[in-house]
């Protein structure tokens, strides 16, 4: 039955440890890490920023600066000392950083997305790019899994509902089809969150962390759709925009 | 903070490959295959049967069998050529298992239990013992860890469900804590999903894979709460009645 449905698939994977069940499937992979790293990236390309190189481990990091390139790292939701800055968009909303280079590497995102590349093309995904992100994904008319970084492998609630709702627009064109589990629930969990995604929140456990941390104005940033209307993709080992 | 606070963790595991990242931090593990091996199980221990050896590879249950055993072992839903039965918890209603010893190895719970037994104290949770489950869980006073079997190591919504339903039971008393978004979800989930359980997965995989296979009346039997009053727990290699 299913080998003559035209449908492309949309999935969702709840975790970067999960990721080798589902990888062989898909020609799009949309890397998810709403707080903060992909929320960042679409803030920095919004500002200008020309291409983003998104490293896995501090030394790399490390190797990029004392070549010059302007580079932030991030661990458990803070800057890394001697780093020019963490995962904060506000960090990279900045006028000078307009034309650069950046390289980027933290805790749960840039991981995922080196994960991610193996499958696929990689676009990175945020509720600040979800309807534009959807549109785009359309256009492709390919399968597409939605790839959640959760916090160090776990699942988590705000990647989730950014999951589910590229599923929700997806679905809603009636060229796709979805049969996972994770899907289902992931788009459950959008449309019971959307009209008050900062509230349904509030519990969350990243949420929690970060506003421990003093992040409260990234939280609102990260968490409000559609101010960065972009389609960052990897291309190699860098980010840029879709052209 | 936390350091003070004196309540017990429950919280929420949506597969056996994210395990690792929980297992130390609990006492009691409660593993869920609600289709189709704890309810099983349960069913079995509800008709009087003795004990009952769960075990991983169908090597180890043909090994059983030529000792004598009655051995069940399913695979993708359906019984293994020569076995007595697979994982229907009504195979384990018949009287003649009263008083038996009985060995199981199932495509996705068994193997969940074997992984379990490393972390703690093993119970087998289902919704058709979902408030006796509750009940003993509170009397033990101790840190919960909910193991959803899934679906070859992926999330699925009929374990989830069930794990939500011990969790709101469980912080109804006040002296449970829950941190992870895996538990907020899966409570999320449980209370939507509550009121009509059976209509709630109609979409799941779990659900059309089983109904493919003519299996209606088990998946009725195994969304339907609070039919076995039992608890089963591990002790060494065989599961029997917490006594």
């Amino acid at each position: 039955m299913e080998s003559t449905d035209k449908r492309k698939k949309i999935e969702v994977c709840f975790s970067p440890y999960l990721f080798p069940l589902f990888k062989d499937e898909f020609d799009i992979v949309v890397v998810i890490d709403v707080l903060r790293a992909t929320s960042a990236i679409c803030a920095a390309f919004d500002n200008g920023v020309k291409e983003l190189i998104p490293v896995t481990s501090i030394e790399e990091a490390i190797e990029y600066k004392s070549k010059g390139y302007l580079v932030g790292a991030e661990r458990q939701g803070k800057i890394v000392d001697g780093f020019d800055f963490g995962n904060s968009p506000y960090s990279y909303r900045k006028p000078e950083l307009k034309g650069e280079t950046v390289v980027l590497s933290t805790t749960n995102g840039t991981k995922t997305i080196n994960i991610a590349k193996e499958a696929g093309q990689v676009v990175i995904g945020a509720l600040v790019n979800l309807d534009v992100l959807c549109e785009w994904l359309i256009e492709q008319d390919k399968n597409v899994l939605c790839l959640c970084s959760g916090w160090q492998n776990k699942f988590n609630l705000e990647d989730t509902i950014c999951a589910g709702g590229i599923l929700d627009q997806l679905l809603a064109t009636g060229n796709y089809r979805s049969e996972e589990d994770s899907s289902i629930a992931a788009k459950y969990l959008f449309l019971s969150a959307k009209d008050n995604i900062l509230g349904y929140l509030k519990a969350s456990s990243h949420r929690r962390r970060l506003k421990n941390l003093n992040l409260n104005e990234d939280i609102k940033y990260c968490l409000t759709a559609n101010t960065c209307p972009v389609i960052p993709v990897l291309k190699g080992d860098k980010i840029s925009l879709d052209a």
